[in-house]
């Protein structure tokens, strides 16, 4: 087999920490002795709900467009998204003294779309029951000449996401595993390769909902698989096949994939807020989910969570978590 | 005017703290851009609700237990609460290798309960209809030689609560103003006691729900008034009058108390939780309110806010923010 270079490697991601710091957060690792005791283990949080715009996406975000051209910088950035990417890059945008342009659907959310301008980004929307959101951004892109940060799809990304593992074992030293929620994969990609350079022994743990197995099955077929749009309350989590980028870094570096259960989420999210008094978001709390709901096996006697993100309003927690059972 | 010694001094308080260390966690403090937008100052929040049982009352639950005799901690602590003391002295007693009895109403909340039991302690109810739990808890404690441990009125709580302040301000140093929640006033008397001793200009505030302004009524009247037993929805500050030695202290160094409504007190629970991403109980909430609804006036560059409990599960919470307005 030829040998290929990685998309990205642990010198980016100790790149992407050099520019991120005193811009993003250093997110609190936080440690609960009812976990502890829950799971048999020593378990480490690594928190970005903490982190700027509630979510680990503004890493990736600002290395990306940290990284572009002065030109570029003064003609701006585009971005697709309806979730936490939009806010990410917005304010990567405003940090850097450039314009963001956000495409999202007509129906997001008031909320989301609110935050995204309040971050000065414009805001254009599209039909999404008639129109392609790639096409409408990559037509507003060319249009306008702006620079395209996709969500996950991107090694400057990649390693921005990969920042947030770096800081949790600079801070806590080796583990015997790191448990990391899977959407499009830039997360994990980042996560596995600073955590398999520093430590090659390490177990990486990637958490998908059951309903969007993409990943799982990929990893089985060792290539991409995709599956139906999934239906679950972990909305960052929705996707229905890897990246492709990401997929060549994560078929080398994950170990295998723990699926939960909407249910089991939810449990998460409110031992999450009742006992650790954090707010967490459905696809933040999947690898705590995992993990609380033994859905890991042979659990190492110090491990690595990453929550990543907290944004999920007052009323939705409500709907989700607020019933009583 | 005699020179009396007061009932707790700012080396009370560092002795506290001496005992607290690695036993009582040392809370973050946090900050938040758009919290200090909002009030247009710089902001300190000390998170309360990340202390061990989720409220400062551990801190002097336990300093008062570690004063303890040999003799006494072989026989047992008592405490009388439905609240947060229960806990804290529940979880003191443990770590001090003594046991404790908790006098609650039969009709307490379940979680409450069994949380209390969680830590070892053993519940002695009683009807909160027909009797005085001052009474039933002097009882037990008279009958099986315990001893009581008040939630607010005795000095070494007052000096154990006051170690949050204690460590906010060797963190951040001088601020214009602290503003602190007062129930019962020991975490009012411990604070205003560090606060004032480091910086005599700091301008302490407390804050009250409306409904219960026993506090201020007395400082404008120089003498402990009572008030009907407010109703609010901050249970930690359902108090109708001040205690006699934490009002002692109070009336010397509080300059003013601000009251808050209980809209306003959940708007502060939904801000903490959607742009803070914490969980922060009503009477922990009390004093972030007063900033965010503008209850104090000319507020200075620099302030401290006690954030003093995140004690509220997650089908009250939904029941109290999430139902939108």
């Amino acid at each position: 087999m030829p040998t290929t270079v990685p998309p990205v490697t642990l010198d980016d991601v100790l790149d992407a920490a050099a520019r991120l710091k005193g811009v993003a957060h250093r997110t609190p690792v936080l440690r609960s002795r009812t976990l502890d005791a829950l799971v048999g283990a020593e378990v480490h949080l690594k928190c970005e709900n903490f982190q700027r715009v509630g979510a680990f996406k503004f890493r990736g975000a600002y290395n990306a467009v940290s990284r572009l051209s002065p030109d570029q910088l003064a003609r701006g950035v585009a971005a697709y998204s309806s979730g936490n990417h939009a806010q990410a890059v917005a304010l990567a945008a405003r940090e850097l003294g450039t314009t963001a342009v956000i495409v999202m659907p007509e129906d997001a959310p008031r909320s989301k779309r609110a935050a995204t301008e309040g971050y000065g980004a414009e805001v254009v929307t599209y039909d999404r029951y008639a129109e392609d959101r790639v096409a409408v951004a990559e037509g507003v892109a060319a249009e306008r000449g702006l620079a395209l940060i996709p969500p996950y799809e991107h090694p400057h990304v990649m390693a921005g996401q990969g920042t947030a593992a770096l800081e949790l074992l600079d801070e806590v030293g080796e583990l015997g595993a790191l448990l990391v929620p899977v959407g499009g994969g830039g997360l994990m990609a980042g996560s596995a390769t600073v955590a398999k350079g520093r430590f090659p022994g390490i177990r990486m743990i990637g958490v998908e909902p059951e309903a969007g197995d993409d990943t799982k099955r990929s990893l089985e077929e060792g290539r991409r698989v995709s599956v139906p749009v999934p239906k679950t309350i972990a909305d960052g989590q929705a996707l229905h096949e890897p990246g492709e980028l990401t997929f060549s870094v994560n078929r080398r570096l994950v170990d295998s994939i723990a699926l939960v259960s909407d249910e089991e989420i939810r449990e998460a999210m409110r031992f999450a807020f009742e006992r650790l008094k954090m707010v967490v978001e459905p696809s933040g709390a999947s690898a705590l989910a995992a993990l609380l709901a033994g859905r890991v096996g042979d659990v190492p006697a110090r491990v690595g969570v990453i929550v990543s993100g907290g944004n999920v309003d007052a009323e939705r927690f409500a709907s989700l978590c607020g019933g009583g059972e």
